[in-house]
């Protein structure tokens, strides 16, 4: 059986970084089949990587090994993890880029041993790459290091109820699209605010009068702000951490 | 024997989307090989699109499956598509994209059943994703769908010929070098008018002098407009639709 | 046993000239496995190319197949080269890009025959992806051409010694973080002189203060500058080619 490993860092892959550490998996356990999630995380941001990431974990089969190396503070004291939850296995620095597995119910962590003689600036290739490559070939969490005692770093960025009873939240990701993803969630249908313009929430882009504002539920189940045939980022002047509201149907 | 399963998307690949189509795909057939054709189209640019698709498709062995998901219509009533052409399977959206395997003869149709529950925003990984893991399973495409009855869509644009006796047609796509491919063939060499430019038909880019614009049958068979060591595009002011002219040599 | 063999190219992947080699390659040896080492090479940019062939080559096993297309004499006339090194086996242009392997003790190379019909602007398709698929097949390199008997271009940028004790040196690749990755190396610490900017060489780049510029030896033993939780690139207005000076510790 053959198992499935992801990538995701944000190396770029010009360089050589991720080509590396692909050799370095792949040398250690041949039979894995590397998959390349994405190299094209904003440098450093560890949001970014943990929204992909919840994203996809889950969709692989169990005992498919996740490796996330953006990791702004390599060479630190921050602790490299390993993960098991619900079947699948992560690896990554704990800095809160792994929060969709750790958050799981059932979620077990070790921190990784790191050899002495591991580069202090590139943990990719040699403390998670070869970490993964053990889980690959069948190796569990607990050979590879002890459970952490320290708390670990969770991010959990949640939309909160205001007094009028609407939802404020917040722009956590832009697509390629300018569709921009929010925190909130609904299954009842209702109106998002953004700023002084109200977006209906519809079924689909395709709904949307062209070049108009509107809401809708996406594929992940966030509420995400959409122009048909445009960026609602780039007509609405949104960026990350633009606030929005969400007012349920009466 | 191993399937492989081309991903052709304009999805980028930072937000996960990527990730999770493949996730879908290699859990429900493990034994398919993902490979990235791109994700880098430009956003529902569905000419650039079928373009790539037209350089490849018919390179992987009979039997891979091409799934391409560049689909400005997605959650609308265009239809969702399987085909089945020269022995290779492809599924997309039916806006025109796959025409170069449609237009292959022999080729057949079917339009995908949509299950209820699919998001309207997402048919890369609930619909097309899905489709392909079947084909890649052995399931031919008429236990995927039933024929189109409607006409589908089909792109192919054409040089034409002009009263002097001229063949105009235009640029379709520029390379990231900044060669000009058009739409213009020849066997016979001859000269392509850009403008007042007048390029002549050389065998290799190396055969231009550094700087001037020249003409060549690119690898495809196409003609195209080249500057040895720069870029042709930048030189010349063009840009896609942009006219050029063949003229035969006497 | 499944062979590996990676790509790398300055092509992008939007046209589909990857997604082509890809087929062409798994058409002929469909039990290789590709892998995407990257595609997105500055055009035309041997050295960038060089430099990350050089951090990932014999991190494969061997039996391993390296193909690089970073070709900007395609169809003149330029050798195409198959190579066996340590083991492994690369292909591409002569024009120094593979220069890691070939400087390897034991090197052996081969110049390509090229068919007739082989396009003369596209040699990744024609000519590297078959020779990498023979490879990848057992094919020796004897197989393939002849040894060359012009000399093979080589290249090493080398740091020097200047009259006042110091190593001169360069910046030779800038990554994606906007660290400076020099040609100095050192085993014994020391300073590293950018302009009238003296930098600390120190372990991680944790170790530095928020802002300021430290040098470090990276994970291939070269020294780079670097601001911790910035870009030197931008902080020292450097560029590739830019110099720098090492002076060892007293």
């Amino acid at each position: 059986m053959r198992t499935f490993v992801t990538l995701l860092t944000d190396f770029g892959t010009a360089d050589g970084y991720v080509a590396e550490m692909k050799g370095v998996l792949l040398a250690a356990a041949p039979d894995a089949v590397a998959i390349d999630a994405s190299h094209e995380i904003p440098p450093h941001d560890v949001e970014a990587a943990r929204l992909a990431l919840a994203r996809y974990w889950r969709r692989y089969p169990a005992g498919s090994v996740h490796v996330v190396v953006v990791d702004p503070g390599v060479g630190s004291s921050r602790a490299a993890l390993a993960i098991e939850s619900d079947g699948r296995f992560l690896v990554g620095p704990d800095n809160g880029v792994l929060s969709p597995a750790l958050l799981s119910p059932g979620a077990r962590a070790v921190a990784l041993r790191v050899a002495p003689n591991a580069s202090p600036t590139f943990h990719g290739r040699d403390v998670f790459a070869p970490a993964a490559a053990r889980l690959a070939l069948g190796d569990g969490i607990d050979l590879l290091g002890d459970p952490s005692l320290d708390p670990l770093v969770r991010r959990t960025p949640e939309a909160h109820r205001r007094a009028d009873g609407a939802v404020e939240g917040e722009v956590i990701t832009i697509d390629r699209f300018g569709n921009c993803v929010t925190n909130l969630m609904t299954r009842r249908g209702g109106v998002v605010d953004v700023g002084t313009v109200r977006c209906a929430i519809v079924r689909a882009y395709d709904d949307g009068a062209p070049g108009a504002p509107i809401a809708l539920v996406g594929s992940s189940g966030l509420v995400e702000i959409a122009v048909r045939g445009g960026s609602a980022a780039q007509r609405l002047g949104l960026r990350r951490g633009s606030r929005v509201a969400l007012r349920a149907e009466h």
